[in-house]
């Protein structure tokens, strides 16, 4: 048995309980003693329900898709790992045989598995994962010190490398929120784009830390931001937009401060886009979704990491803690991210 | 003098008018007799108040931005035209010195005229425009038999040059709309594409049409509709939508059509799209807005057409009934494009 | 036991011999009875040992890269066929774990296994390859029909495929050599390109074919034809050559004929490149080679195939006269493909 | 009057003249007031009568594609700049009427005008250029400060932004040569790739130069060095190589260190490559060839200069040392770039 935070009831607080330790049932099976155990705003949308029809995950199960830790038994056609191995974790687990995978993109998978979200995650001691979701970490590094790049970062880095050839020297990015994953976002847009940055957000402390990140300029999210945003880009508006927030009223704004021929890509959500079909064309704009990086991507973000271009602002905190930690997230008062630690 | 017709009050007919005739007044002027002005559903937008604001163009002024003739005058820098060459001219005079001119983007130039929409078009005996705006015909063809490529044929270019590398063998594209863009645009998604063509319209005679210029599959946009496009894509929904209508019900119901990681690209407006964020990052769609074609995508066009590969399906009006000829539109009578003629 | 044509030694002919059928020793392994096997090019270079250096694969081996037929036996983790499938085989098996792989690039796989060059291939009853490799045929179709597409189409498509966005509307685009390669590459060019087709051979018959299948000249290679080719190109040169023969002459002559800022993809190989750099760099030319198409192309040609976008022009000879074919082959007596049936 | 030097014949030194100021001939005419003329390998090459072939330039003419200074004087349709406006100067002045520049090629213009090259340059008080080549200098930059960036910069950047797609992190680019160009290459690498850099040069000074400006190694071009960069590479070769030197070994020594799947980018010239159509085939490689940048690059290249992100190690001389400059720079005595001021 080990102890797991579960779901039991859609807007409850998690519940701590002893529950069977994952064990191998394929041969490509690998158990992971986790070393850490990113907290994501998404969990917070899971345990509220926003994904609970779109999923129709069955209930009990235990959340957390953002993990890295230790192998801890392989099945018997893993070649490429051995127990001990200290790993991150690609938050899903893809066939390998559907044309999505055959083309390398894990997140279309036909038939995807997602611990933390379609079935048992890593708020536990063990998760159960398969050899193709796997990276070995460079020697030295904590997986508790890297799991936020496993879920977070690769996201982060999807959306910037999308978004990388309209930042073009002489333009402007706009990056809205500069949490979880804006701190690792504006990080990778200063080493992949060559566009001025400016970072939005409501918190003056986490925007001086996104000017440390690499950010060129920084707007409070407070009234007035629109026209302050319009200023710093000759009142024509930015060419790129990079929205870590996805509320209702920020897709709208967004759309305000979009420069003709401009690209908006949305990672966060949660809120309605609404705009009018005539500015999508008269504008000619580009809309953007951006899911979780795929296994290549998230190689290269281990990379780079690894080169020192992309540091992780991260608290870790006990594994009990976990329902405190998700309420000091929803008051806005995690900086950077949290990683529990069992 | 000469006749044109003019908007003198917005959601008012148009006014059959004496005008003086236009005059070179700048080098690169070129004053074209006009031959063909194509009749277009953003006629009856501008008509009825839709981009007033938008534009903010003084009342009166000429419509018609669809147009091809012959050269009357040339201004003292021309070179590459004579008077008497046929042209088809591009719907907007560029300046050429702008970044976006300078990297072939002439819709997005800074300084853009667009004859039609902000000063005087080609509704009329005589049209300025300018060298850059000019392709010359090639021998035998008619002005007023290719007029609707100056507009409709280049918009449905450009976006289905942008949408082709979406529609691989083995994928489907929806195509919404088979008038005046739409007979076009499936032509050249036959040539430029290669997934299963599905045409959607409400007019079975335009469907039929849609088959003959080389859609695979048709459907009727009566009740059921979702439910048919879906099937023909094993209940999944297709990789790409070119959307040629553009009204919110349109919107909405092709979001339910599209599959994850899909691509939606808008060239109809008019209405507004709603889509919650969830839904644009959780599927990775892209929406994508389109607007008319630059000169160097017109000039494919037009060699396009050279070789066969593009048939338009026009009908003929005399210049002298503009306003019955605007109400068949209005009253979706018109298949094809409708092509005034002075 | 069974019939296979074996390498004992190079620049001899192949050997008909009793050996050992093939049997499953991984979990992902799959037996396939050969239906067709196609004769290629590659095969007479193997045979004269220009490979033997590069691959230095041990002799004696069974050569035949290019092959459909039907699952015979199956390993334990094999999920998506059943013995009885009619199957056409992609030439490589990868594994499927590297960062290759993972990407989608099978021909760049780490861990390359390539029967027919690198061990046991299907000029044989039997055949060994894996999961990964193969794609159901749609029903109706026969292996010995398709098995051309296995090598022949797929290098084919991946070359049109990465040549076709420069292939544009108003240009030229160059294709030298109609043989095996050549009149699918053709069609190909006919489907996914937009420029007009200049086809390019020693025989006539071969050319007529092309115009068949959507060439829109011909030239034949003989005294002057690069004269004839500049021609029809407004002595400036075509934009793209796709080279399916790769003799150092015609490398020599490909760089006559192509336009400043041209592209120049090379398929058949055996020649030697060269060219001063200062062309390169004038000129702005791209060079690319390349490979075998990879596992979602091969997906993409099958369906382009069903659509009857795709004819394949081959003759089936029984398997015990593969000396024969290839000696016909070597002569230029084969047109389009020979396929052995065993 | 004013001070040119010319050349009167091939291999032999420049001869320092009076020659007649260049004056207004077309309406967009521009006499800029030379201020730098930077000094470039291909100086050498044009006196050495390497592009007289090629060129076929009308004896004498006065040489310099390098060139920054003030306005002097406008033709009467020049809009965008007035007298005594310190700019930079495009190398070419391009027609922008044709395809090429329509489509924001300049460099492939039908009817490129190249001072210094096909017509008079800048070595000289004087330069005639257009309207279309200029781009204002931000305040307080100084034109002898800049000049290497309108020919070495823009080479360097179009190479580089061409190259930066395949230089992903994890992976390897070999930058051969930290002269003129390479310096500037390098730096532009550090802001474009995300790739480890190997900076390879003779001279150990430029290879220090180097590792400051971003190289991540550094590797003598000695007996050895193909063995050194294997070394670096996990003895598979680098993915990426950017070759500023383009002589015949390098170019054969390149092939021996380019990964499968490599690109080789050249910018360099003068020798020739060889390479067998085997192995562009069965490495699929990529060969690049380079020109220099077109406006939009160059505007590109003013802002990242602008932002401070490549600094330029440049010396001045007096114009009066032409030919001095131009026997250090064949000694290889120059490191960075020199600029001739008169």
């Amino acid at each position: 048995m080990m102890k797991a935070w579960r779901v039991n009831a859609y807007k409850q607080p998690l519940s701590y309980e002893d529950v069977p330790k994952p064990d191998i049932t394929e041969p490509t099976d690998v158990i992971v003693k986790v070393g850490g155990a990113g907290v994501c705003r998404t969990d917070l949308n899971l345990i509220n329900g926003v994904w609970a029809e779109t999923l129709q995950t069955p209930l009990p199960f235990t959340i957390g898709h953002e993990n890295a830790g230790w192998v801890h038994k392989i099945g018997p056609s893993v070649t490429s790992f051995k127990v001990g191995d200290p790993v991150i974790v690609h938050p899903v687990k893809s066939c390998g045989k559907c044309l999505s995978c055959r083309s390398g993109e894990d997140m279309h998978c036909e038939n995807l598995v997602f611990p933390g979200l379609t079935t048992d995650g890593g708020y536990a001691e063990y998760l159960k994962t398969a050899e193709r979701s796997l990276i070995k970490l460079e020697n030295g590094v904590q997986p508790q010190d890297v799991a936020p790049l496993a879920d977070a970062g690769i996201t982060a880095y999807r959306a910037v490398k999308k978004a990388a050839p309209f930042a073009k020297p002489g333009t402007k990015v706009l990056m809205i929120g500069m949490g979880g994953l804006g701190h690792i976002a504006v990080q990778l847009m200063r080493e992949f784009g060559n566009a001025d940055i400016i970072a939005l957000d409501k918190n003056r402390e986490r925007l001086d830390m996104a000017l440390e990140y690499g950010a060129d300029e920084s707007v409070e999210a407070k009234e007035g931001f629109i026209s302050e945003v319009l200023a710093l880009s000759e009142n024509e508006g930015v060419e790129t937009i990079i929205d870590l927030v996805g509320q209702t009223q920020m897709h709208a704004d967004s759309m305000k401060m979009l420069k003709k021929g401009g690209s908006y890509f949305v990672i966060g959500y949660g809120g309605e886009l609404r705009v009018p079909s005539l500015d999508i064309v008269n504008n000619e704009y580009n809309i953007i979704g951006n899911l979780v990086g795929n296994y290549t991507e998230f190689y290269e973000l281990m990379k780079l990491h690894a080169k020192g271009k992309v540091q992780l602002h991260s608290t870790t905190y006990p594994m009990k803690d976990a329902n405190k930690v998700l309420q000091l997230l929803d008051d806005g008062k995690i900086n950077g991210r949290a990683v529990l630690v069992p």
